[in-house]
């Protein structure tokens, strides 16, 4: 999906919060927005957002000097989530449509870093999440799919969100799964280190996309991952960003994400906040 | 109060909002995004937000060739506050602490524009917004100095909002009152056009600042306006823009607002939303 001019605030907003996350030094601060702002006046040089993205947050590594200032809030994200898991997991037994409360969970642990600051407690924070139905939901596509091939590949988002995918992989496990994270850190964004950190690696091969971007631009994909993703006979592609750099592909993905921006939404043709399971 | 970077990011979403209320052509939504980020390049040479917030706005008349967009915005906010006019009034007449209440109709009137973008009726908003107390009222200190002096300048703000300043203009008819609005039109400020249109001059001498900034710099007012400002008595100040250029100017100023951003709730101490009237 096209960038889109509604994005250009957000970028911004953005890398200033994320430049106030990592230090309080307000000419830092003052630097890292002009040189965000100078990004954005390339902006048609772009194509999609997370390419933005990418390019944006680097500014904050490069300024703070760390290569991964999210890893704090992955490992929190994680560590909140193997928490939730054992409840999960109950949870899903006593269900009778596995699958639908499988996708739910996995699509739920969109919103891990964003519970963690709210103001709710987490648990009160998903029990609300668990509560909302998907707006769109192409489950009967999806289980048609699996039946005819059993190459699976999911393509991951956050960190902490890869524990709940875990529940999805252990429910497929008559598939051959393959999970694919980014291959550097970016904003909190789960890479290999977060995926065994999730323990994805007990139902799941896990490898890298070989982009670093907050979604996957094929072209900068390595070789082993384009095999993959040609020769899958499904993928569920997780999140905004992933949506983002390959709803326009025409590969039959199964996108699953909560739509958490107006201009997702509007583009999926749902509203904000909404959860989707559609395939494009 | 100075401009922070946090209104960077918000500059860029209003001008976007304001060039697709004006025409539908992307390409000009693409000029004039691009331009107003080369002013966000050049932010250090600004020392407050209604600063910037002129500049980005010339530049959508510009490329839209329209002295002043939001006319038809004004026309209709001042008409949907002269249909509450009546009932206001009427409310007001059973108050027993009416000067109170005078200045909580002036303060609402400030999200007339808000109101009629909403979901709910612009009644329903209204009553919602009165039913909100001032987190900040020193409105004791307000009755002492009109006590102590005659000369009353009201600095507006929005148009619609006038139609409400009226109201507070009629219960301070003991007073010599000055209401002062934008040289020029500016976003969906009031100029002598509107105010006339709302009737200020039943109760109050009308004049322009001599500036056409949203909110009130004073290098750049008239002669005639600093004469006025100098000698007041009291000066009440309408709105965020006011606030932003004459918090800091010492002069003991009744500031009466919403604190519609996290910015200047900050700035005063309240929360985003929480009503206003605090001298500084």
């Amino acid at each position: 999906m096209k960038l889109q001019l509604d994005c250009i605030p957000c970028f911004l907003r953005q890398v200033l919060e994320a430049a106030r996350n990592n230090t309080e030094d307000k000419k830092i601060h003052e630097e890292i927005m002009l040189e965000a702002t100078k990004i954005i006046l390339k902006i048609d040089q772009y194509k999609t957002a997370p390419e933005v993205g990418r390019d944006i947050h680097k500014i904050v590594k490069k300024h703070i000097g760390i290569e991964d200032p999210y890893k704090k809030l992955k490992d929190m994200c994680i560590e909140t989530a193997e928490k939730l898991y054992p409840d999960m997991k109950h949870f899903l037994y006593k269900q009778s449509n596995r699958l639908y409360w499988a996708l739910k969970i996995s699509a739920v642990g969109n919103v891990m870093d964003a519970a963690i600051y709210g103001t709710k407690s987490v648990k009160e924070n998903f029990a609300e999440e668990f509560n909302k139905e998907f707006k769109i939901c192409e489950i009967d596509k999806l289980t048609e799919d699996l039946k005819k091939g059993k190459r699976l590949l999911i393509i991951g988002d956050n960190a902490g969100e890869t524990v709940f995918d875990r529940v999805l992989v252990e429910e497929l496990l008559d598939c051959e799964i393959v999970y694919a994270v980014r291959s550097n850190p970016i904003i909190n964004d789960a890479t290999i280190e977060e995926a065994y950190a999730s323990k994805l690696h007990h139902g799941a091969k896990i490898i890298s996309t070989g982009c670093d971007a907050p979604g996957v631009i094929l072209d900068e994909c390595s070789e082993e991952f384009k095999q993959i993703y040609n020769k899958a006979d499904v993928i569920i592609s997780k999140g905004q960003g992933n949506y983002e750099t390959l709803s326009d592909e025409g590969r039959g993905i199964f996108f699953l994400l909560k739509a958490k921006c107006p201009v997702i939404a509007n583009n999926i043709g749902v509203k904000v906040n909404d959860y989707v399971l559609i395939q494009k």
